[in-house]
């Protein structure tokens, strides 16, 4: 046991992300049964829909298990009182402040682990009370921060800050990256590409081809004028990529995005049209695999690679 | 001893860069006095200055070092037959295709490293017979890859294919980001951002004050429209930034770029119309060190963070 996996009761101390469109209570729940901490992404759903994913995570896992809310969104208040309400364990909060909700939540029962990309947050999260901080760096899917600070150098300088357990997201897909980022200090690490490529993911099966087929370089991180977000090269991308090139401003990246885009991706399968959010780390996967199976290689190859390494 | 310390019989698998403007004799010989493959860079440098370099790091050195050649300089078929002349035992190539030299090198007795920054050069490099291969990341200093992979990504890509010993490059300035990067699979590490702030560079002292002070996010890679720079946010950087976003062509940023910004910058210390190239992991550092002191705290730091790591 160690900080993280003691702090959410959890038998190894790998989160797997809360994300838009993949991660629903099958995800969650086939993480925590199989020893790490799965999170219900609620950033795209509905108050109802929430209710009836936690509901039904509870009733196929037993074990602890999380919601990511997105304090960016509007209805977060909303979510808030339902995780509050229906006792979920363990709550992720990201892109916000980590100051509104803290307290509410901890003093219901709930942990509480806030999402930053850069160092400077760290004091607001621990004056916020937060039990965990995830250092997300630069090499992760979906929504990124400004500084595009990586893993390899965020997480060290959290950790010069840091106080709670930290937990480290970005570019972590299998035993060796997870290892590199517990050497960088992190008690553990949250991985969101690995698990979309799961059997168990509701990101469309198209979606999950596509990423274990992306190589090196076929990701980008976009919209920097917006929010900046990694997205996967397809069509849609070329069109983002040819109006940045150009020195367009906010209202035609906008009007571009439109609405929908992610869903048409990520869930509707539409892999020319919609916006595609993933990691760098996509390219290291090979095939789509079972939760249980990608839980056993994280573990194995972990402490296989640990034991190899040698004093210099 | 292990593949990279074997290869160029040297005490720890620890490559200085050989940077522009900041890595001559005096430093190339402390890193290999100290244990390290310390390498001259050739890059801003005249044929008269470097045959000079390799003279007088030979007079302040008995161990093995190494000349850096970008190939991508008009002079650097000048700075091949210098190397074999003078009987340099270690040349890194970087920045051009390693096919056109290689043999020549070896033929004479030359081990030689080639610097990639994308997996699809792996093959490249091993049909040209390279004795080793640095994976170079996105956090890295100076001339980056166009793909934007990060040192996490890279190097467990790199390893997968390659057969030579491998050096990690790329935001590693600590004990923590070396265990990092050999978690990944790298048997050895380069390392240039660490070594510009050392006493023994020849980076002006305004440059080595200013690294010291940076903090995360106080460098971008820029200039992608000619070849990507990690660069310093300075005065100079705004008047990038400026016409990139609002999306000049490369005429006008060469026009921008002039001639000798490098040298202004990182030689002559003009802090605010230099062109000031660093690595992201100059925000780990908080003081201008001699080169022994940072390879001893590279290797009890390394160890020390080693034997802390528990299997899950």
């Amino acid at each position: 046991m160690n900080r993280v996996s003691g702090l959410f009761n959890i038998t190894y101390p790998i989160v797997q992300g809360g994300m838009i469109w993949c991660s629903g209570w099958e995800l969650a729940a086939a993480v925590s049964n199989n020893g790490g901490l799965g999170l219900i992404g609620s950033g795209s759903m509905t108050s109802d829909l929430l209710v009836e994913h936690i509901e039904k995570c509870r009733q196929a896992c037993d074990k602890p298990f999380g919601v990511n809310i997105p304090l960016i969104f509007s209805n977060a208040e909303d979510f808030i009182r339902i995780v509050i309400d229906k006792k979920v364990p363990v709550v992720f909060t990201s892109a916000g402040s980590p100051a509104k909700y803290t307290s509410m939540l901890k003093e219901s029962g709930i942990k509480v682990a806030h999402v930053i990309a850069s160092p400077k947050f760290v004091s607001k999260c621990e004056d916020a009370g937060v039990d965990a901080i995830v250092a997300e760096g630069f090499e992760a899917g979906g929504h990124n921060g400004f500084e595009e600070s990586t893993t390899l150098t965020l997480v060290p300088l959290v950790k010069e800050q840091c106080t709670v357990p930290l937990i480290a997201a970005g570019g972590i897909a299998n035993g060796r990256t997870m290892l590199a980022a517990m050497a960088l200090g992190a008690d553990g690490v949250q991985i969101g590409t690995r698990f979309v490529a799961s059997e168990e993911s509701s990101a469309h099966i198209n979606f999950k081809k596509r990423i274990v087929e992306l190589e090196d370089g076929d990701t980008e991180l976009s919209f920097k004028k917006l929010i900046p977000v990694r997205l996967v090269k397809n069509d849609f991308y070329k069109k983002v990529k040819a109006l940045e090139d150009k020195g367009a401003g906010r209202s035609e990246l906008l009007e571009l995005l439109g609405k929908g885009r992610a869903k048409l991706g990520m869930f509707d399968g539409d892999m020319s049209d919609g916006e595609l959010e993933i990691g760098q780390a996509s390219a290291l996967l090979k095939d789509i695999k079972p939760v249980a199976r990608i839980m056993k290689d994280l573990v194995v190859e972990y402490n296989n690679a640990k034991n190899e390494l040698k004093n210099i």
